[in-house]
């Protein structure tokens, strides 16, 4: 069993997975990853938050577009283009590799969870990446100008439309996956820690998992979140905005609220220290630290802090 | 309805079909291509024949390998090395957008025959290439090492295994495509060509279907064959090695005869006039040209010389 289970989405959730893989010894770590945003193009699976995790924790991933592969070439995509075909979701010819493999994997009947196993396997991660669920959630985004497939609205829509709620489809029949179940009932684990990813299309549809939520409003391991949101901004993503069109203050506070019944603690950035001065008594603890990781020494020390947190909850 | 309806396997036949192609009006031309060949791989779809008649056709083929585009590049597959998966059939990026389009459009349901319509017509090719039927037809050769699927004979063997029998798995229930019935019970068509092909496994799987077999021992059209036999060898491919492991003299007579229910003429090379002489009186009327097609030019002679013959026939 791990010592530590993160639940993230992408990029930011990524760094924070990168840290702990680093901090940790081999396997001690099992990442629970969205899969709200999967959907089928091409005629292939395409899982955003488990590739770029995946390819974070083996260290292929590129640091400066946040998504896919470093050094990457675009052969199949420019014919993509030119043959009249869909182009508006980028897919390098490494990256391409990786779906290949997926879906060859996926039609010869495995489930998701092994199938990504061993994929990032075949990257040389040794930590547990698990897909939240094995079965399809499918995250809506509501808006202003109607309902929108999440990567419509994240890529061919750049998060422009007013959001003004969210559906996961599935979700209510969707099961975590026994691996998941197990990673989340374990009263051995470390603790628990949802990474500073959006709360709403990140963290939300695994929330939306009953059988996900019920674990961890459960369990007796201490749970913390980072939050994604610094001084009043996300640091990469449509968090700040989608939490501006639902009427909120752009906070930290308002993640730890959205977590309230979950969490024993929440992890504030160093510049939003004021805002432990607005905690209320039903609020969960808040602490303060530095969040924002521009370097890989950064998600380290953050990982860090975020055990020390832990062992101080327990 | 096309003046010409050419069957033909991969390399040979699409030379042939190419010398029509550039002979005849645009869209005067119907293709009907083999996929007994065809095969699932790492999640694709691959029908090695019918793409190499689109390549062809659209003149983006790679005159070098006989298969695949021409400028092709390799960094999917290399990756796909990378990560431990399987590199034994070779598909190029450029091969690869191709083939992520007709899975996308299989996925939506389509029928082959219309998918490659499709896919043609992004090539910018004009003549009707169609799929010998929509349902499969796996070509499975029988050796002295046991049953092989034609892939494995053919890319992963190299042909190595001596061939005792061929089998086509799915013939007996496959029905041609109505675009295909039509072409071949069309009483206007001014001929039938079938291809200089490999008559055991290009043009062999057609044969076994009983809807075109019959047609094509019905139809009023005169119909001719190019032998792919040249001197007593095969100009690309295994066809010589095989006829040679089942006992036959290897010849562009031999081929004649296994079509002797079908044709109304045999074109054999030149280098083979002397086979003129050693024709029975059950045989095909024989015919003798410059088959082997080097050059854009040698095509269209000898597509100009069998649409002379198909006239001299009618």
């Amino acid at each position: 069993m791990p010592s530590i289970v993160a639940l993230c989405g992408g990029v930011g959730g990524a760094k924070l997975a990168y840290g702990f893989a680093r901090v940790l010894p081999s396997h001690d770590l099992a990442v629970i990853v969205n899969t709200g945003d999967d959907f089928e193009h091409l005629g292939l699976r395409i899982c955003p938050d488990l590739d770029t995790v995946m390819y974070t924790l083996s260290g292929v991933d590129n640091r400066d577009t946040g998504w896919g592969r470093a050094a990457e070439t675009w052969a199949v995509m420019d014919e993509v283009g030119r043959l009249g075909g869909e182009t508006w979701f980028k897919l390098g010819d490494k990256d391409l590799a990786l779906h290949l493999l997926r879906r060859q994997l996926l039609d010869g009947g495995e489930r998701l969870t092994i199938v990504t196993r061993q994929l990032a396997a075949r990257l040389g991660v040794q930590s547990d990446i698990l897909p939240m669920s094995d079965e399809p959630v499918r995250t809506i985004v509501e808006t202003a100008e109607g309902d929108l497939a999440f990567q419509d609205y994240f890529v061919r829509c750049h998060c422009e439309p007013q959001v003004t709620g969210f559906r996961f489809e599935g979700a209510v029949q969707a099961t975590p996956s026994p691996e998941v179940q197990a990673a989340l009932s374990d009263p051995e684990v470390r603790g628990i820690v949802i990474c500073p990813s959006n709360p709403y299309v990140s963290i939300g549809p695994m929330l939306a998992i009953a059988g996900i939520r019920e674990r961890l409003e459960r369990t007796s391991v201490p749970i913390i979140a980072v939050s994604p949101i610094v001084a009043g901004r996300a640091i990469k993503g449509p968090a700040a905005k989608m939490m501006a069109e639902l009427g909120g203050p752009v906070s930290g506070l308002l993640v730890a609220r959205l977590y309230r019944e979950l969490i024993d603690g929440m992890v504030l950035d160093e510049q939003d220290h004021a805002l432990v001065g607005q905690r209320r008594d039903d609020d969960p603890r808040l602490f303060v630290a530095p969040t924002v990781m521009r370097t890989s020494e950064d998600r380290v020390a953050l990982a860090r802090e975020c055990l020390r947190l832990l062992d101080e909850l327990r």
